[in-house]
């Protein structure tokens, strides 16, 4: 470094010595659904699950985001857009480096979930990206409703509220369907396991 | 999930169950200095050390971030502010499952940089923040100017470029402060490595 710096030195870390490392690539594992189909708790048992089997997995989840990178924006349609665009480039960054990601966020709009999907294969097109549609009705959801946010939306108190006043585009031909009102949690995680691990020991 | 999400029933992976697979913390290790000091080569350098050690590393490039994640933004200060929060962002993110972030970019702003720090305290007080100054004097980067950058922000082609029309905040106090037109590329690295693992060993 005493001349200039000689970036031709150092081998960089490779993805194939990241895998060879871990016995398994990365992976976007991309959950969309209304507020309340279950894509939280799905994630949740997921990462569990996963982990549990010796594979690097972590969860971003669309609210703890906003609380952190997320948090200067809001829900207008750009802001939706910018939201799932970041957190699209994040899931992809991580997937690269070999971490099975699962995102758990709304992602109302089928055009921002196609590029996250663009993304991921533009940054490394070996990678798997699976989406997920975490699906029930909406009167169950607002039954549901944990967070009692169906409640607040009803009564004008939030605006822009997915499947309230703001559009839910649901996927067409997701990679995998789940009814989280009629399957217990159990056969979702198993549906999802099943599908990324043999996607996984196929690639 | 048949009646309505109940994530009580699983365990979320926790931060010990994941620090004890990987038998290290996951930390960040901060690299700040002028364009052309060394960042992008001590960074690729300290990955492939850490790595061929077997500890879970990555590297966050300020130039490769601002091709994905960071694309939006400019280099006015409010941007460059912006750039940095993102960054800051998700390599606490990343620390905080267990990975040894390194970051290079040239966050110019002490208070930037500051906030970074914070943030990592923020989301898990327990984490390693390390801020490496980068340090080779202006006139050494200029005339390695590695990417020609010097030469347009002298003949007016670049608004904004740090050390010439826009100021570089030196930390005053960093943790560790490496003169790279002084010490050879293997002396930095070793620096740093010491003080990292002395630090995740005391943790």
């Amino acid at each position: 470094m005493t001349e200039k710096p000689h970036p031709e030195a150092i081998a960089p870390v490779t993805r194939a010595e990241r895998a060879a490392r871990q016995f398994h690539p990365g992976a976007v594992v991309w959950l969309t659904g209304l507020s309340g189909a279950g894509k939280s708790t799905l994630a949740t048992a997921l990462e569990r699950h996963l982990f549990d089997r010796g594979l690097r997995v972590m969860v971003l989840d669309g609210d703890v985001m906003r609380t952190g990178l997320n948090s200067d924006l809001g829900f207008s349609h750009a802001d939706r857009t910018e939201n799932i665009r970041r957190l699209g480039e994040v899931a992809a960054l991580l997937a690269d480096t070999g971490t099975i990601v699962i995102t758990a966020l709304i992602s109302p709009y089928v055009a921002d979930r196609v590029r996250a999907r663009q993304r991921l294969a533009q940054l490394n097109n070996s990678l798997l990206f699976i989406e997920v549609y975490v699906d029930a009705p909406l009167s169950v959801c607002e039954q549901r409703d944990p967070k009692g946010l169906y409640v607040r939306a009803r009564a004008g108190q939030i605006a822009e509220f997915t499947g309230v006043s703001d559009p839910y585009e649901a996927p067409a031909t997701p990679d995998i369907h789940v009814r989280t009102d009629q399957a217990p949690l159990e056969e979702c995680v198993r549906l999802v396991v099943t599908r990324l691990l043999a996607e996984l020991d196929a690639a």
